[in-house]
């Protein structure tokens, strides 16, 4: 089973003025794709912080780290720098990413009718740690990037999030289905008439009898009605197996709320 | 100025089930009160895991270390035993504490008209690293928790939404505000028709003429229209020092941008 730590990297998010939707994202779609993402670590546009948060990542293992953000061309977009600071590897221009980077605004300086012209803050886009491959962005200016350190596969992706999911997308998710082992598979319960706290000793119970599962239950309030939620998921080799497994595990745990005196509704996803 | 980490703690994060909202409110809080939040970790129910956050993050000697998550009463609500555990730190039954949970149970009994129970799982959320110091639920089961290490204090918060709000609000932003010697403010320009890559040495001129201000760009498209948000933010001794500034820098990036033929917007928050 493959794991992944996110890395999102900006100052946004830092003072709240956006939630980590990328994360999400991207959390969602790995563990659809089978993996499992161990850790989400969230820095600012600095560079020490930066290459700091990639060392310790690395000391992890992680199969990938995926970065978002601070690829762009403004003197704060530091995320390959960092990247390249926290191994030790030399800033190279790289022409592949030159190559990239030229055709957008290409296309950019025609559409606009304006003389094309490769700034510094442009070529910047294209100067990546040494090694390092750009991967092209479908509908951005700024190249993604990859990088193998050991055991461990780095992407920078930018942290415009619709330039973001393209490269997952169509590059990096294609790679994750290819080489995962595992599927996810997950179904939910909702409890009426039993508290949490009495929920607890179930739980515990099921998790114990049925292996490879994992339930969790979130206290939630809807239209004043406290109820909970129950989430019940597991990874296994194949997507009849998972379902057969929830299925069981649902039931054992319906019969163990009803006969608590609670109520339960199952919901499909 | 006083420094935050904070550390989210649950699965339900790192499969993307949600955004991790708590981090941006706590975030947009802290920033408004005058602190700064220096790092965001996200780590799943697993007691080595937020053991090794608490532990690194102590390491970074932040002024506060805010967990949110895993208080409650089921087997996975391991937040308070990773403290413990980080810190070599006895878990003891907190007297106070069990009164703050007894108190609960025994109105919510009354009004489900159920008898009260003081069940193992109940007195889990009242089994607190030695030291440290409940704080006061006002709508949840599960009190937060106070701890002094060092120059750093820890506190513990429920995962729930509004409990976690409710104890910020109520407990901890008035210290903070006590504490704070800084004053953030913000402003906002919308640029259309200059690309980012020509900002950014506008950008940089800006920030090396004008100390203590930040100024960020994030691409945008609405309505098929692209278009370059700033983001200009300070934080400074006063307000009316922090609008000085924030006057002066927008004065200078709009001239900036209107001379290289460019539209701009302003808006106040």
């Amino acid at each position: 089973m493959f794991t992944v730590e996110i890395l999102s990297i900006g100052n946004e998010l830092l003072i709240g003025k956006i939630a980590n939707t990328n994360a999400q994202y991207l959390a969602r779609r790995i563990t659809e794709l089978g993996g499992k993402v161990t850790r989400i670590i969230v820095v600012g546009d600095n560079l020490d912080e930066i290459a700091e948060a990639v060392r310790e990542s690395l000391g992890r293992r992680p199969s990938f780290i995926i970065t978002t953000g601070g690829l762009g061309p403004t003197f704060d977009d530091m995320t390959l720098t960092g990247i390249g600071r926290a191994l030790n590897l030399e800033m190279v221009l790289n022409e592949e990413a030159l190559r990239m980077v030229r055709e957008r605004y290409e296309v950019l300086s025609r559409e606009r009718g304006i003389p094309f012209e490769l700034t510094p803050a442009r070529i910047k886009m294209a100067i990546l740690p040494k090694n390092a491959e750009p991967i092209r962005n479908p509908i951005g200016t700024a190249p993604g990037v990859r990088l193998k350190i050991d055991s461990t596969v780095i992407y920078a992706l930018p942290g415009v999030p619709s330039e973001m999911r393209a490269i997952f997308e169509e590059y990096i998710a294609p790679i994750l289905a290819k080489i995962s082992d595992r599927v996810f598979a997950e179904r939910y319960l909702f409890i009426e008439g039993v508290p949490e706290s009495s929920l607890a000793p179930i739980l515990e119970e099921a998790m114990g009898k049925y292996t490879d599962i994992y339930v969790k239950s979130h206290p939630r309030v809807e239209e004043g009605k406290p109820h909970i939620e129950l989430h019940i998921t597991t990874y296994s080799e194949s997507r009849e197996r998972a379902e057969s497994i929830l299925s069981a595990v649902a039931e054992y745990l319906k019969k163990a709320v009803r006969e608590r005196g609670g109520l339960v509704l199952e919901k499909h996803t």
